[in-house]
C-alpha cells in the first residue's frame, strides 16, 4: 500500500486522500501513459439506495461491481489539488483533525519519495530535522531579544534620572563600575554619572535640582509612553497588551493574521522597552511570551512543514511560549509547565520535549548575554538556606488568602475598567489615556524611592536577605552606627534603625500606589505585562507580618522568603496558575525546601480566588474580548443535550443542506449566497436525510471558480455531484461538475441524545470545528464551536452575542 | 433544570441520565404523590419512520405530540438503577466517556442536595476534599513505605556480610556510628561489627574466614531470593516484576483485579526488600511505583467518588505513580513528569496539580524518615559546581550513542530471553530459575568489591567527586602516599596510584557482569526494577573515557558528571524517557549547568535506540504480555480506512444487531448465547439499518435477570423494546420488557471512509471501547479497541492473536 502513495496527486486534503486510498485498496492499475485506471468503488451510492438490504451485506454488495470508467482523463484533471482549498480565512477556526491528516499525508509522501534519489533523501532529512531546527532558532532568537530588551530597558530607565558622561550607552551601574573613586558602600555615586540637575544646573543637591530632576523624570517618562503608544497605534495595533489571552486563543485553533507577524515583533520589542522604561506599572513577562511566539511564527515560515499546516505551527508556538517564560523568569522547566498548563491547547509529548529544548536554548542564550551582570538568568535570583518552621505555615496560608483576595479584586476591577473603556467614549482616546496614566505614575512615583526605581530592582532588593554587603535602607535595623550606610554586622537582634521605619511606610505607599496603577495600566494600548507588578504588589505585605515576628526577638524569619511566597500567592491569585508557578519560583530559589510554603500559599490563593470567580485574568480578558476560546480546564457541568444546542432550533429556518447529485451550479450558488454558514452537510436525498459528508463554503466557492476558469463547458445549469460517478443526465445537458474532492466524507456526528458534556469533550479533545447531529441515522442539525460557546454563555447568563467569530 | 435532578432515580448511568434529562427538557410535572408524569418526547420513533419529512422538520415534528402516558408507576419501577449495570468484568476495558459522565452526574446530585441539610453539606464538602485527601494519604503511605524499604533493605544487605553485636537491628554503618575506637578513615571498621567469619571462626582475616564469609554471603543471598520467590508464588503472583508495564496498561483503561490490591502491596513490599538484599541485579525504582499505586488504589476505596468510578480511580493512580518516582529518586517534579510522560493515559490538569502534591508529600515523608542519614531524599545526591567545557559535548554525545546501543541491545536480549522463558518448558520452574540466577550472582559478585556492595552505594561512590575525605580506591590516583587510604590531598595532577588501576578493571568486570545478569534478572518472578542496574551499567564506561582525558594532564574532568550523564543516557536508551529523565537527574544534582550535557546524551541515546526499534522496555513487555494497550505516543501512519478494520469483513458472518422493538426475550437470549460480543448495536429495523444505540452484553444479561426476578409477567415470549413507549401488541401477549435504561443512546459513530488514523486518534483521546461504522446513515459494522490493536499488529507483521483481551 505504501508504494501506491506515488499515485496520490491529491493527497494534501483529507477527502482527496480518502478517495485515492479507497481506490488503491481495491486493485488499481497503472497503464502505459501513467493514467490511473479507475474502478468502481463502494462510494457509488446508487447501488446502495435500495432499502431492502440485509444487515452486514451493504459492504459486501457495494464492493462487487467493477466497471471500468472511461472518464479517467477528466477525473485526473479534476482531482488535481485546487489552489486555496484547505486554507483558512482570517478570524476563522482551524480544523485540527484535518490539519493533522494533512501533515501525516505530507509525511507519508516524503517517506515514499526518500528512496528515489539522494536529493529526496536530503529533503526528507531536512524535513525530519526541521522541528528541532525551528525550536532551536526560536530559542536563540527569544533569548537574544530578551537580553536586548533587558539591557535597553535598563539603560532607558536610567536615562530618566541622568546620563553617563564618558559613555552615553552605559547605564548607571555600568557607568560607575569603571570608577576608582567610589567606595563599595557608595557604589551608586560616581562623578561620571550626572543627574539631569547636575548636568543642566551644575549642582547635584538642593531643592532646585530636586525639582529639575523631578521635571526631567516626568518629561522622559511621558516621552517614552507617548512614543510607545504612537508606535503601537500607527504601526502594529496587535502589539498592545500582554498578548497572552490572544496567544491562548490562537493556540486553541483560531486564526488572527498578523498577530504574530514581523511588524508586531519589531514594534512590540521597541515599545516594550519604552513602556518599561516609562515607569508604567507593568512587567515584561507576558510581552516576552508574545515576542517569543512571534519569533516562533516567523521562523516557522522557513519550513513548509510548519508554515503550511496550522496545527503543526501551533506546536512551534507552544514551544515558543515556553521559551518566552523561560527567559522572562530564567526558569526553563517552569516555562514548559507554563506552556502546558496555561497557554497550550494541543500539547503532544513530542512538543513537550521540543518545548523543553527551546526553553533551555533561550535560557542559555540569555545567560551568555548576561544582561544583569550576575551570571544568572534573572535579576532576582536568590539562594536562601535557612530552614522554615512549621508554625510559619500560618502566615504563609494567610499570604495565600491575601493573594487570592487581591487576585479576585484585581480581576474584577481591571475587567470593570476595561469594559468601561470599551463601552464609553473614553476608549476613543487611547493615546491621551496612556499619557494621563504615565503622567500620574511619574508624578506620584518620583518622590518615593521604592516606586522610582525599576520594579525588577525593587523586587531584587526585597527578595534578598540582609547581609553585611547590603546597603539598602531596609537592612538598617541591623546596624547600630547611627544610620550611616557603611558596613553593618549581621547580628539579627539589634533594634531597628529609623531607616527601617521610613522604608516601611514608603513601601506601604508604594504597595497601595502600585495596586491602583496596575489596575488601570493592564489593558492600555501599550505592551503590558502583569507578572512583575503583581509580584511586587503583594510582596510588601509580608514586611508587616515579618516585623512583628522579628521584634519578638526570637527566631528572626527570612523576610525574603515571605516576599517570595507573597509574590507567588498574588500571582497565583491573578493568573490562577498552580504547578507552573510553584516550579517557576522553585527554579528562582533553587531549593526544594521552600516548595511546601509555596504550594500552601499558591493553593490557598487559588482556592480563595476561585471562590470569587473561577476565571483567571487571561480567561477574563479572553471573554471580555469575545475570543472563541473553548477552555479545556473548566468543566461543562450542565445537563443539556446536543439537540438543545444544535441549529436549527424550532424557530429557526430549516438546515441548509446540499443533495449529493441533483443540484445545479446555479442552485448551489444561490444556497451559498443566501446563507452565511461556513459549511453545508451533503445528504443522499431530501427524502431520506441520510448524511454523506460535509463541504466547506470556502472550498465550494474556490472549486466552482476554479472549474469555471479551467474547465470548459461548466455552465450555470451544469449539474454538481459529490458522488464517485456522474449521475445519468439527459443527452443535451451541459457537462457536470464533480466536487467529490472537496467533500469531507468522514464528518463527525453525534446523536441528538448525546449529553452536551460529551459533545464539549469531543470538541476540546479532537479540536473540532463543527459536528453534525443525527437521530436514528438521519441528519437533524449541526453544532459548531460557536454554538457551544454561545450555549455556555447563555447558561452562565452572559451575553451570547459577544463572541467574535467567523 | 438543576432542581429537576432530584427526580433522577437512574442517573448513575449515562443512558438513564439521558432519558431523564431529555424528559425534563420538555415540561415535566410533579403530581401530589411525587410521581413523575411522563410526556411523550421525541424518542418516539414511530412518528419518525415515515420517510417523507423535509430537512429540519424532523425535530419539530417529533416534539409535537403530548399524550400523557398512563404507565408512570411501571416506568418508575423499571427505571430504578439495576444493580451491577455499569460495572466491569475482570480483564475488560473501561469506557472512559461513560465513567466521566457517571462522575459528573454524581457531582451534580451532590451539588443539588447540598443545600438540603447541614449533613448533606458536610457530605458535599467531604466529597470535594476527597481528591486531596486521597492523594495526601497516598503520598504519606508511599513515603513511609519507601523509607521502610530503604532501611530494611540496607540492614538485610549488611546481614549478608556480618552482624552488629550490640544491636542486631543496626546495619553496618549505624553499628559503627556509636563506636569511639574508629578513626574517620577507617570508619567502616569497628569491633561491634562482626563479619560472619569473625563470629563463627573467631578470626577476621585469612583465607579460611574469606571462604567462610563467601559461603555465608551466598547462603544469605540464596535464602533471601528463595523466600522472595516463594512468597510471590504462593501469596501474590501479581507482585513480581517491575509492575510498570501493567500499571501503564491499567492506567490506559484496563481492569486487572487484584493487581493493585492489599495482598500485592504487602507481598511486594516484603519481597522487594528481600530481592534487593539478595544481591540480584535489580533496582527498587519500578517496584516502588507499583507499591505507591497499590497505596493509591487501597486509599481510593475509602472514598466512593474514586472507588466506584474507574476513570476517577485512575487519576489517583497517576498521582500515586508520581509519588512512587518521587520517593525512588527524590525528585518530585521529575516524578510528575514521569507520570505525565511515561505511565499516564488520561492526565487532566487537575491531576497534574494533585500528582505534584502527592509527590511532594511522599518526598517530605521520606526525608523526615531520613533513611540514608544524610537529610537528603536519595542516597546519591551530588552537588558539583565545576563547569563543563564545550568540547566535552563530544564524549557526552558518545555516551548517548553508547546508551542508545545498550538500550537497544538490552531490550532485544531481555525480550528474547523472556519469550524463550514463556515458550519453552524452562518457564515452568520459576523458583529454580530465581535460585539459579541468585546463586550465580552471589558467586560471581562476592570477589569483586564493586559488585559485592549495594548497587545504590556503588552509584553513590561513582557519582561523588574525589575530595580529601574520600577513602575510596577510585580516588587513590590523587594520593602519593604509597597506596595507603589515609587523607589525600586534592591536587589533580598527581599520577594515578595502583589502586586506581585495580579499581578500573574491577569496575570493568562489574560492568560486564551487571549487564549480563540484568538481562536475565528483569522478568524473573520477583519484584525487579530496572533503573538502578541500568544506571549503574553504563556508568563505568565513562571511567575509560575519563582516564584518557585525565592523563593528558590538562583539565581534569569531573568524573562524577560523566558517571551521571552515562547513567542517564543508558536509562534513556532502555526506557526511552526524555524530559522526565532529564528533570529527575537535574533534581538529583540541583544544578541547571548540567542540563545541556544531560539533554545531549539523553536525546542521542533516544535517537540511537529508536533506530533499532521504537519501543522502550516497558512497551516491549506490554507487547510481550499482550496487554491491550493503545500507545498514545506512537503515531498511526498507515492509510487504511475504517471499513477495512471494522467487523464484519467480507468473509465474516453478518453483524449481530438487535432491533429496537420486535425481539422477544428468548430471541435476545439466543443472540447473546450464540455470540461472544461484548455489546450489540440496536437498530430501528432490519430493513432500514438505521442506528438507535448500543447495548452492552453484560448490561442486557443483568437487566433480564433482574427483570425476571423482580417483575412479574416477564416470560420468554415477552417482547423486549428499547423505545420510550411499548410497541402495540396483540391483547393476549405477555407483558413487554423495557430495556431503554441500559441503552446507550449516544454511541460513537464514524463513517466507513474515515481514515484509521482519525479513528485511532478518537479512541486514544476519548478512551473509547468501541465505535460503530456507518455508511450514508446506515449501520455497517463495528470497530473495537481489540480490532484496532489487531489491525496494528497485522500492519507491523506481528501475531495479531497475541492480545489478551475481553
Amino acid at each position: 500500500m505504501e508504494s501506491e502513495q506515488l499515485f496520490n496527486r491529491n493527497g494534501y486534503y483529507r477527502n482527496g486522500y480518502n478517495s485515492i486510498t479507497s481506490a488503491s485498496s481495491d486493485e488499481e492499475l497503472l497503464d502505459g501513459t501513467g493514467v490511473v485506471m479507475d474502478f468502481h468503488t463502494s462510494e457509488d451510492d446508487n447501488l446502495l439506495d435500495g432499502d431492502a438490504t440485509s444487515p452486514g451485506s451493504n459492504y459486501v454488495m457495494s464492493n462487487g461491481g467493477g466497471v471500468v470508467s472511461s472518464t479517467t482523463h477528466l477525473l485526473d484533471f479534476l482531482e488535481e489539488p485546487i489552489p486555496g482549498v484547505g486554507t483558512y480565512d482570517d478570524f476563522h477556526t482551524i480544523d485540527w483533525v484535518r490539519e493533522k491528516c494533512k501533515d501525516r499525508e505530507r509525511h507519508r509522501k516524503i517517506n515514499a519519495k526518500k528512496k528515489e534519489s539522494a536529493w529526496e533523501f536530503t529533503k526528507s532529512l531536512y524535513d525530519a530535522w526541521s522541528g528541532w531546527l525551528v525550536v532551536t532558532l526560536t530559542g536563540l532568537a527569544s533569548g537574544a531579544l530578551a537580553g536586548l530588551i533587558d539591557i535597553s530597558a535598563d539603560w532607558l530607565n536610567d536615562i530618566k534620572e541622568g546620563v553617563c558622561l564618558n559613555a552615553m550607552w552605559f547605564n548607571h551601574e555600568q557607568c560607575c563600575w569603571g570608577s576608582n573613586e567610589t567606595t563599595f558602600a557608595e557604589r551608586d555615586k560616581c562623578p561620571q554619572w550626572k543627574s539631569w540637575a547636575g548636568l543642566i544646573l551644575g549642582q547635584e543637591e538642593g531643592p532646585g535640582s530636586y525639582i529639575m530632576n523631578y521635571f526631567m523624570y516626568i518629561y522622559w517618562a511621558l516621552s517614552f509612553a507617548l512614543l510607545a503608544v504612537l508606535l503601537v497605534k500607527v504601526f502594529a495595533p496587535y502589539a498592545c497588551g500582554s498578548g497572552i489571552p490572544e496567544i491562548k486563543t490562537i493556540l486553541s485553533g483560531f486564526i488572527i493574521r498578523g498577530y504574530l507577524g514581523k511588524w508586531t515583533l519589531l514594534i512590540k520589542t521597541v515599545t516594550l522597552v519604552l513602556a518599561v522604561a516609562s515607569g508604567l506599572s507593568l512587567g515584561k513577562e507576558g510581552p516576552l511570551v508574545h515576542v517569543a511566539c512571534c519569533c516562533g511564527n516567523i521562523f516557522s515560515y522557513l519550513f513548509p512543514k510548519y508554515s503550511k499546516n496550522e496545527a503543526k505551527k501551533r506546536e512551534v508556538l507552544s514551544a515558543a511560549s515556553a521559551a518566552g517564560v523561560s527567559v522572562a523568569f530564567g526558569a526553563p522547566i517552569g516555562g514548559v509547565l507554563f506552556s502546558l498548563e496555561e497557554v497550550s491547547y494541543y500539547f503532544p509529548l513530542k512538543t513537550l520535549w521540543r518545548s523543553f529544548f527551546a526553553a533551555l536554548v533561550a535560557a542559555f542564550v540569555l545567560r551568555s548575554i548576561n544582561p544583569f551582570g550576575n551570571s544568572r538568568l534573572v535579576l532576582f535570583y536568590v539562594e536562601y538556606h535557612t530552614p522554615w518552621y512549621l508554625f510559619e505555615l500560618i502566615p504563609f496560608i494567610l499570604l495565600g488568602v491575601f493573594g487570592g483576595l487581591w487576585g479576585a479584586f484585581f480581576i474584577k476591577a481591571n475587567i470593570a475598567w476595561c469594559r468601561r473603556r470599551k463601552s464609553t467614549r473614553f476608549g476613543k482616546y487611547p493615546v491621551l489615556e496612556v499619557i494621563f496614566v504615565a503622567a500620574i505614575t511619574a508624578v506620584v512615583a518620583f518622590p518615593n524611592p521604592y516606586t522610582r526605581q525599576n520594579t525588577s530592582e525593587l523586587i531584587k532588593e526585597l527578595f534578598t536577605d540582609c547581609g553585611p554587603l547590603e546597603s539598602s535602607q531596609l537592612c538598617q535595623y541591623r546596624s547600630q552606627m547611627n544610620g550611616s550606610k557603611a558596613f553593618v554586622d549581621a547580628s539579627p537582634n539589634k533594634p531597628a534603625g529609623s531607616g527601617v521605619y521610613t522604608a516601611m511606610w514608603q513601601l506601604c505607599l508604594a504597595l497601595v500606589f502600585k495596586i491602583i496603577m496596575t489596575i488601570f495600566t493592564f489593558g492600555l494600548k501599550v505592551p503590558a505585562g502583569l507578572f512583575i507588578p503583581s509580584m511586587l504588589a503583594y510582596y510588601h505585605h509580608d514586611w508587616l507580618v515579618f516585623r512583628e515576628w522579628c521584634e519578638v526577638g526570637t527566631d528572626c524569619i527570612t523576610p525574603g522568603l515571605y516576599a517570595m511566597v507573597g509574590a507567588a500567592a498574588c500571582l497565583g491569585g491573578v493568573t490562577r496558575m498552580t504547578v507552573s508557578l510553584v516550579v517557576i519560583v522553585f527554579e528562582l530559589t533553587g531549593g526544594l525546601e521552600y516548595i511546601v510554603p509555596l504550594m500552601a500559599a499558591v493553593m490557598t490563593s487559588k482556592w480563595v480566588g476561585d471562590a470569587f470567580g473561577r476565571e483567571g485574568i487571561y480567561e477574563s480578558h479572553i471573554r471580555l474580548n469575545g475570543y472563541p476560546f473553548l477552555d479545556a480546564k473548566s468543566e461543562f457541568t450542565h445537563t443539556t443535550l446536543a439537540r438543545e444546542v444544535m441549529r436549527p432550533q424550532r424557530s429557526d429556518p430549516p438546515l441548509a443542506v446540499l443533495t449529493q447529485d441533483d443540484l445545479t451550479v446555479e442552485e448551489l450558488q444561490v444556497i451559498i449566497n443566501e446563507t452565511s454558514y461556513n459549511g453545508f452537510p451533503v445528504i443522499v436525498s431530501k427524502e431520506s436525510q441520510r448524511l454523506v459528508g460535509f463541504a466547506l463554503r470556502r472550498d465550494i466557492t474556490i472549486a466552482i471558480e476554479n472549474a469555471r476558469r479551467k474547465q470548459e463547458g461548466i455552465l450555470l445549469t451544469s449539474r454538481v455531484y459529490f458522488t464517485q460517478h456522474a449521475p445519468t443526465l439527459p443527452a443535451d445537458s451541459p457537462r457536470p461538475l464533480k466536487l467529490r474532492s472537496i467533500l469531507d466524507m468522514s464528518p463527525f456526528t453525534v446523536t441528538d441524545h448525546t449529553p452536551m458534556e460529551i459533545v464539549v469533550d469531543i470538541f476540546r479533545k479532537l479540536g473540532l470545528r463543527q459536528c453534525l447531529v443525527t437521530h436514528n441515522g438521519r441528519l437533524l442539525g449541526i453544532i459548531t464551536k460557536k454554538d457551544i460557546l454561545r450555549h455556555m454563555a447563555q447558561l452562565t447568563n452572559q451575553d451570547p452575542d459577544n463572541i467574535m467569530f467567523n
